[in-house]
This record gives C-alpha cells, sequence and structure tokens, in this order.
C-alpha cells in the first residue's frame, strides 16, 4: 500500500470549536482501504488548530471556547505582538496549547476513535476565513 | 516488517497522574523487532490523556495534578456542560490541553526516550473506570 | 524507501522560544528523498519543548515566553517538587502544555508547512544546555 497524502480546504467557520469529524472523513475515502495504520491530520495555521473531544453535547464546544478565551485573553498587558488585532496573539497562543496535528488510528478501514471522541477544528481568529489541511495516510 | 496494531484497557486509577510507562510496554511485546521505527499511542476518551513527563520524583505528578486542577477548574461560572458532575467539563479541557495521543520513536528494538522521560496516564475524573488504548507500531 | 532516524544535539539556548526550523532541516538531508511522507520530531526532555508557531515577528515568541510564565509561575505555593530550582516544576508543566513531538508532512522532499509556521525550541529552564532531538522519517 504507498502512503497517500490529500491537501483540502475547509470552509470558514466562524471563531470557536467546530466537530468536523464526518468533513474530514469525507475528504480522504482512501481511509476505506487502510486494515491496519495510521491518519495525520495537519493543520497550516497558527491561529486555529485541531483536538479531539467529545462529539455529542454542543455546550462542550461552547465552554471551550469560553475556557480558552479566559486561559489565553485579548488585550493583556504583557502583549507586544498586537498590530494584527486583539485576537491575534491569543490565537497564537491557542495554537500552541491546542496543535496543529492529530494522529488517529486506522483500524479495518475505519478511524478507531474512541465512542464519544470527534474531530475538533478550532479557529481562534473572528476572521480566519478557509483553513488548509494535509491528510497522511500511512499503513497496509 | 507489517504495521502492528494492539487495543488493550489501562486498570482503573484514581484521579491524578500517574507513570504507566512499564505497563505499556509489557502489552507490546513486538517492540524488541523493531531497529528504526515509531510507536504511537492512543487514548480513545475525551477525559483522561496521556504525555510524557518526569518519570523519577512523584511529587511532579502530583503538582501537576494540583497545577491543572487550578488551570481547568470545577464549577466555573462560564461552564454550561455540567449534567455529567463537576469534575466531567474540566476533564474535556485537561484532555485537549494534554492530548489524547503520544508518538515515540523506537530504535533498536526499545523506546528512545530521554533519561528522565516517562509516559503518564492522566485521569481527569473521579470514577474514571479502566481507559482503552491502542497501539499502533510501525518500523522495520 | 527504508526508515531513516537521526539522532541530534541543538546547540543551548537561554530560557525563551526560538524558531530552529533551518537547524533541525540542515540535520535531515534524507528530506529531499522523501515524494510523500512524515517527519516525526521528538525532544528527549522533560523540561524543553517543541511546537509550531509564527515564523516571522519575533515578539510572537517573546509574547509566548510571557504567556507560559503566567500560566506556569515559579514558586506557586502548591508545589512540592521545588529541590532543582524555582524554573524546575514550571518548566514540566510547560513541557506538557507544549509537547516533546512533533509531526509534520514531507510532500516533494520538503516540510509541507504553512506560510507562517516555524518550528519552536522551547527552552524552559534558565540553564537548560544542550537538548537532544530524534527526528525519524518515514516514506516513499
Amino acid at each position: 500500500m504507498p502512503w497517500i497524502q490529500r491537501e483540502f480546504s475547509i470552509g470558514a467557520r466562524k471563531r470557536g470549536f467546530h466537530l468536523v469529524t464526518s468533513e474530514v472523513v469525507s475528504k480522504i475515502p482512501e481511509l476505506s482501504k487502510i486494515r491496519c495504520g495510521l491518519l495525520h491530520l495537519f493543520i497550516k495555521h497558527t491561529s486555529a488548530s485541531i483536538t479531539l473531544n467529545e462529539n455529542a453535547d454542543p455546550s462542550v464546544r461552547e465552554d471551550m471556547e469560553r475556557h480558552f478565551n479566559l486561559a489565553a485573553p485579548e488585550n493583556a498587558t504583557y502583549y507586544t505582538h498586537d498590530t494584527e488585532g486583539s485576537d491575534d496573539m491569543p490565537a497564537h497562543i491557542k495554537s500552541s496549547l491546542l496543535g496543529a496535528s492529530l494522529v488517529i488510528p486506522i483500524t479495518d478501514g475505519r478511524l478507531n476513535l474512541g465512542t464519544w471522541q470527534g474531530i475538533y477544528l478550532c479557529e481562534h481568529r473572528d476572521y480566519g476565513g478557509n483553513r488548509n489541511i494535509v491528510a497522511t495516510i500511512a499503513g497496509e
């Protein structure tokens, strides 16, 4: 089985945490041919991130947004990088806290996620626009 | 060398940070046959996480627990997701802060960890029960 | 294409966030031969970390250092692990927050990073010394 790589765009979302499992999986149909392997997802930005979290109750995503807005506040007095707007430096901090990539096991043609795990796109800018993702699949 | 994948359970731990390097390695004896490769560990939950940290002094694990309890407090006034108990939403936040997976190099049949690095299972619920882990090994 | 692994040292940096993309890439010339694959970087320490963030304005790195010094302060009253200095326990916390490894896609012989993404070495100790990194390349 060769290595597979696909680069695609995810449509602009408003600032916040968004469940995108189905949208991401739909972009990589080759998943179904892998018996055992790994999917690597990589977001090519420094003001958005991807993480795994609860896929059921939307209130988790809302609480996450509120929490990280407090943990990395806008207009902190110690920021010197502020020319791109008050949402910019907090976005960089959140990006490193949550991370730009995920690695998920593939088993029998499917992502081997837990029952409650879903893929979140975390948009940290007020107007972030489309976000580019590289998906790399390796396995057999 | 084919890809290897094992799914196993780690026994219930109390809330906190726990050193589990030996227990994890004992579940994947195929490690010893890999000259050069990677181990991917994946915890299939959204209220527990895995990370690497100091493997010697237990006080590091205790301080980590105290720190993350302050960083993601129980009963924050901005939480709306609270029907599963006061430890639930903080557990989701910690899960994304610390992450659900680790990738560790394998060299000459062993995990190529630094002298002081060990694998932590981070249990964020008061009664989380057993935790399921998928280990994927690739290499040659 | 065989798996490739290189272990190397990065020269001592002062405490803070440092852009090291060029230095890291120069240590793994085999990158140029990979059409499609992944680079795994792993720092073998529990008081330094690696992350991706903005590669242009140095003020981002300075603000990151100030932010994480507040998020994981020195001399917190709840620390019990303090025999190695006031910068030690915060360094362990930052290490788990930011992470010990990165996985980056390789496309046509180059790291497939976003325009603004660079590799940061995050030195959390006042005098951390050289830092050891294992780079593993897989692909075709």
